[in-house]
C-alpha cells in the first residue's frame, strides 16, 4: 500500500495588519505507514481560535510564535485511521493537538479518547477546550461574580463569551453580551445573555450603560480595542476585568494618543479595580471540575453551545477569516471529513 | 475663661497643577469650652499625605474632594487639655481625625487614646497609620512577594515605601527602592533595602535593570508616572502591581502620546499580570495582625521608620509642599506643640 497524502496550511507570511489568503500556503506531503507505538489520525473537525492568529506575528508572548513555513497550530476531533499505538484502536475518536492539516501520525502524545456518546466530540474543540476552558477560569477565578451583579463580554456569540454568558447566569448575575448585528443579538438575547447589546449599531457607549444600570462589576476581556473604552466609565467600585484576549487589537498600529495609560491607573485606584491577565494552562487544578460541570450542562441542556462550520479542509483560510472580522457565528469548526 | 483661638489651614484655590502657598490660607476661629461629652484637644504633631494632595482637586474619587473654605483633612497626635468626655482624660495623648489645625472639640467619635510608652506616638501618623497599613495590605494581599522574588518601590523613603522594603525582605524578597538623591538613596539602602536606586541620575531604566538581574515580581505603583514606565519592561510572568497612590501624577496634564494602553493590555495578557488597585479602608480585618507585627517589631528594632519632622504650624504648606516634591525625607510629620 502507498504512503497516504497529507494536505496542510502553513504559514507562508508575516501578516501585515489583517490577515490575508496570501499569508497562508497549502502544502502536501506523504504519510509513512505507523511504526511501533504510533497510529496515523485522520481529521474530521479543525477548532479555528483567536490565538491562532497571535502566533503568526512574530512577537514574544506567552507562547512561541510560528515561523515562516510552520504548520498553522490547533486543536482537531479525528478518528485513528491505523494504530501500532497500544493506548489506542482503530475508529477511536480522539482529540488532538495536530495543527492545519488532514492527515498525520501521532505517538499518543497529548491525544485524548473521546466518548462520543457523552456529549457532541466538537464540544472538545470549544465549550470543553480552550474556550469553555478561559471563559470558566476568567470568570471563576478572576470574575467571580456575586448574584446581582453585572457581567459584560464581548464577542458574545464566540466560544469565550457565550459560555461567560451562562456562567455568570447560572452565579445570578446579570449577563449583558455585545455582538455585532441582530441577528447575533437576538440568539445570544434568547440563548445566553440577559441582554445583548450591538455594537455595529450607532451609540454603543450610550446603549452599553442602559444594559447595565447598576454599572458594570466584571468586565470579561475578549477583545480589545473599543469595547474596552466603552465599558471602562460604566465600572463600578471593585469591578474586576479578567484578560483573556485581545484579538481586537491585532494588526492595528498603536494609536497616536492621547495617552490613556494614566488615566487609566487612576481609575484602577479610585475604583479599587483588579486588571489581570490570565492563560488556562497555569490552571490545570480546575480542569476537571470545569468538564464535570460543562459535561452535565451540555448533557441536561442547561448549557449550550452553538457552532459555525465551514464544509472542507480548503476553506479553512477563509473560516479563520470570518472568524477574525467576526462575521463567524458560534464557535468556528471546520469539517474536514467525517 | 475666654475662649482659645484655633488656628486653621484651609483650602483657598484649586490648584492649577502643582500647588502654591496661595492655594491655602491661615484662619483662625475661637473653640468655645467643651460641653458634656465633648473634649478639647491640643496638636502635637500633624501628619502630611500624599492623598490630601488629591482631596484638593475637584474630581471624584474614593473619598470626597475639598470645597474651597474647607479645612485640610488629616491625621494629628493631640493631647486633651479639657475633657468632660467620659472616656479620655486631661493629659490623654489621642490619634485624631483633626485636619490642618492647632485646636478642636471632639466628641471622640475616631479618637483613639495611645500608650504613648508602647511605641512613640508619631508611629501612628506614619508606619502604624495610612501609609504603612497601605504598605501592609498592599503587599500581603496583592503583592505575596515569595522568598527570592524581587520588589520594587519608588517614594522608597516615604511613609509608604520604607515599609514595603522592610516588609519584602522579611518575606525573603530583593528589595529594590526606588529614591530620590544619592543621601536618601545610602540612607534606605542601609536601612530598608537591598539596593537603592536614584531616580534622578541619568539610565534609571539600565540601573533599574542592573538591580533586579531576575527582573520584577512586585512593582508596588506608589507614585506613578515615570517609575511606572522605567519598571515595566522588567515585570516577570505573574508579576503584582498593588496601585496604591499616583502622587507623581498629580497636576500633570494627560499626556499627547502615543497611546500606551493597548500595549499595556498586551502586557497583562501575555505575561499574566495582576494590576490592582486598593483602599486601606476596605480591609479592616487586617488591621490588628498588622497593628501586632508592626508594634512588635518597632519595639524590638527589626522595623524601623525615618520621621521628617518640621517645627511649627506656620511652616505646615512649606512641609507638605516639600514632601509633594519629594524634598522630604521620610514620614512627613509637622511638630505643632508638645
Amino acid at each position: 500500500m502507498g504512503d497516504r497524502i497529507a494536505r496542510s496550511i502553513v504559514l507562508a507570511a508575516r501578516p501585515d495588519g489583517r490577515i490575508k489568503e496570501s499569508d497562508f500556503r497549502f502544502e502536501t506531503s506523504s504519510v509513512p505507514e505507523p511504526v511501533e507505538n504510533e497510529m496515523l489520525l485522520e481529521m474530521q473537525y479543525l477548532s479555528l481560535d483567536p490565538y491562532m492568529r497571535a502566533r503568526m506575528d512574530a512577537v514574544k508572548s506567552y507562547a512561541a510564535y510560528l515561523e515562516i513555513g510552520d504548520v498553522m497550530v490547533g486543536h482537531s476531533i479525528a478518528r485513528v485511521v491505523v494504530s501500532r499505538h497500544p493506548q489506542f484502536r482503530e475508529g477511536d475518536i480522539v482529540l488532538a493537538s495536530t495543527g492545519w492539516r488532514t492527515l498525520c501520525l501521532s505517538k499518543g502524545e497529548n491525544v485524548r479518547k473521546l466518548d462520543p456518546d457523552l456529549v457532541p466530540p466538537t464540544s472538545w474543540l470549544g465549550i470543553l477546550g480552550t474556550a469553555g476552558f478561559a471563559a470558566y477560569v476568567g470568570l471563576r477565578v478572576i470574575g467571580r461574580p456575586a448574584s446581582r451583579e453585572t457581567v459584560v463580554v464581548a464577542a458574545a456569540s464566540g466560544g469565550v463569551g457565550a459560555l461567560v454568558g451562562q456562567l455568570a447566569r447560572r452565579a445570578g448575575a446579570r449577563a449583558v453580551g455585545i455582538a455585532g448585528g441582530p441577528e447575533k443579538c437576538s440568539y445570544i438575547k434568547e440563548a445566553f445573555f440577559d441582554e445583548a447589546i450591538d455594537h455595529r449599531a450607532p451609540d454603543l457607549e450610550k446603549r452599553l450603560a442602559g444594559a447595565c444600570p447598576n454599572g458594570v462589576d466584571v468586565y470579561f476581556e475578549n477583545v480589545g480595542g473599543d469595547i474596552f473604552a466603552a465599558v471602562w466609565p460604566l465600572l463600578n467600585q471593585f469591578a474586576r476585568i479578567p484578560v483573556c484576549g485581545l484579538v481586537g487589537q491585532f494588526g492595528r498600529p498603536t494609536p497616536p494618543g492621547p495617552d490613556r495609560l494614566p488615566g487609566t491607573m487612576r481609575q484602577v485606584l479610585s475604583k479599587s479595580l483588579t486588571i489581570r491577565g490570565f492563560l488556562i494552562t497555569n490552571f490545570p487544578e480546575l480542569r476537571a471540575d470545569f468538564e464535570k460541570e460543562i459535561v452535565s450542562g451540555l448533557r441536561d441542556g442547561s448549557i449550550r453551545q452553538r457552532e459555525d462550520i465551514t464544509d472542507g479542509f480548503h476553506e479553512t483560510v477563509r473560516a479563520f477569516m470570518q472568524m477574525l472580522d467576526g462575521s463567524s457565528f458560534g464557535k468556528s469548526v471546520v469539517r474536514v471529513a467525517t
